[in-house]
């Protein structure tokens, strides 16, 4: 067992871990500066957390992150690209450095500590501002080329509302929070005097005031969160049917919402399975490590990296 | 090296090969006789190049087939549901035997003797009458619970047209030979009097016929041609951001047209890969084992079965 430091750093929020023994010693909440210096903002989270006896650190991002070389290739949400973060934190901070999606990590995390123990081949699928997740099998984080679990942007609808990707229709447009929200803001528009107007007390819509509501039991709010979930389902259906896994596991934000969400999500999934009469749906659970589990996961992937179980020597490809 | 035959059992045609040394020294077609009588027709071909120094048997099933079993669970072409067909075809021969789903059985094939050698990471999506396909992940198949591959339906379109499954808006009601010819048809009701009606000779439209069109220079037959494969495309681009593979090995009948198909595929997708110009899309290349892929794949997993390479015994599941 190692000492280790595991950075989440999104768009807008860095979680930073410092954990010993599997156990968590120390955390630091920092926002995210809207820089380009991806590697400042990483290294100011790590010494937030910093001990003399670290052996290595483990650094999520929000992006598609070049694996095993730790290079930030691109994301929506977090300025840069091309930047070789992980040899020149490495540099900086003199210990061994693995960087990787914020959902692989994320991934790595449930699966030792949290709802992915006892599976081996497992899905994370996060909902919140979008759609990400990860893929396990076997036991490991399968990355692909390095940008697998990027479902988020499968087709949902030809020619549907706009991504912050570039294109239109993507599945994350009609399963988030930005799309519960706009499904409110519409549905506002056309009922001011409604109770879901009254229920958010006449101030502009968010996630969390909508499913506040829904909690609160306001039909319109429950209906409107029911059916993000429903088209929520109807793609974990189509990743089913790819990938057939043991275990679905739903983090993120809005992910955490739980049954008013995941009910109507399991329904369609169960009722849209190929061959469904004749077949199980894989159980799908909320994340149990909640907005630690990328900075956890990556703490997790450093002590793999200290203790010789990964090697980020980079293979030739055929 | 063992002397092993390889069954392809679709829902109208069924291929037997023997095969020795990976070279292929036999093969029989026979019609699929519409009973639910699996096991028996699944005999009649293996009887059909039987030899006696057989070591094994594989036999390649359109449909769920549950692994490592080899139970056939359900398929929409084929009649029967399950079945216990590996061990009743091993009581029958008295030689080991692996059942497997056409598809997975078809990308083993490629893998070894076709368009994946070379690669650990591949795809293969077959397009013909529908989708299906199989996922290599590290030189091995992937087949998550039983039925990873089962893509062709994914939702491309919500209220979409009818599918075989008995689902609306499956990707394969966009991208098969069956929706090149509704196309085709339907082109046809508002031109009767035009190019493509004249190419055909008045005929009504098959896939054949139309692909036939198409590279014969038909104008109208081209441009169905890439519709099919621009919805094509798109689906593949879901898978990429699922899986990131090495490379896409397109197989089916429809799959085999080339360029005129293949070429829009690689735009839309190319055009819709997330995060796409900052990465490269993968190859996507034509199967090149032909019909032959599932027979000569199972094939080589009897082999494998013979050799001790494969083992089937039934895990235990967490």
């Amino acid at each position: 067992m190692a000492t280790t430091i595991g950075i989440d750093l999104g768009g807008t929020k860095t979680l930073a871990v410092r954990m010993e023994n599997n156990d968590l010693v120390d955390e630091a909440k920092l926002s995210t500066p809207p820089s380009e210096d991806l590697v400042g903002n990483a290294a100011a989270a790590i010494r937030a957390v910093w001990t003399d006896d670290i052996e290595a650190v483990g650094v999520g991002v929000a992006g598609l992150v070049e694996w095993p070389s730790g290079a930030f290739v691109w994301g929506p949400h977090v300025a840069g690209t091309g930047l070789q973060v992980r040899s020149r934190l490495a540099d900086l901070f003199g210990v061994p450095v693995v960087v990787d999606n914020d959902a692989n990590a994320g991934a790595w995390g449930e699966l030792h500590l949290g709802a992915g123990r006892g599976y081996d081949d497992m899905l994370l699928v996060t909902l919140g501002t979008g759609i990400g997740g990860a893929i396990v099998l076997d036991g490991r984080v399968h990355r692909g080329g390095s940008f697998a679990g990027e479902w988020g942007h499968m087709l949902y609808q030809p020619g549907g509302a706009q991504c912050d990707c570039g294109k239109r229709g993507c599945w994350e447009t009609v399963a988030s929070g930005p799309a519960l929200v706009r499904l409110a803001r519409d549905f506002i528009a056309q009922n001011p005097e409604g109770t879901l107007a009254k229920a958010l007390g006449g101030e502009p819509p968010t996630g969390e005031a909508i499913t506040g509501a829904a909690d609160g039991g306001d039909e319109t709010a429950r209906n409107l969160v029911a059916q993000v979930g429903e088209a929520f389902g109807r793609g974990l259906c189509n990743l089913i049917a790819v990938l057939d896994p043991q275990v679905i596991i739903v983090g993120g934000g809005l992910g955490s919402v739980g049954e008013s969400l995941l009910g109507p999500a399991r329904r369609v999934a169960a009722d849209a399975l190929h061959g469904g009469s004749h077949r199980m749906l894989p159980p799908i659970l909320v994340a149990a490590l909640g907005p630690r589990a990328s900075a956890v996961g990556a703490a997790l992937l450093a002590e793999d990296l200290a203790t010789g179980r990964l090697s980020l020597r980079v293979e030739q490809r055929a």
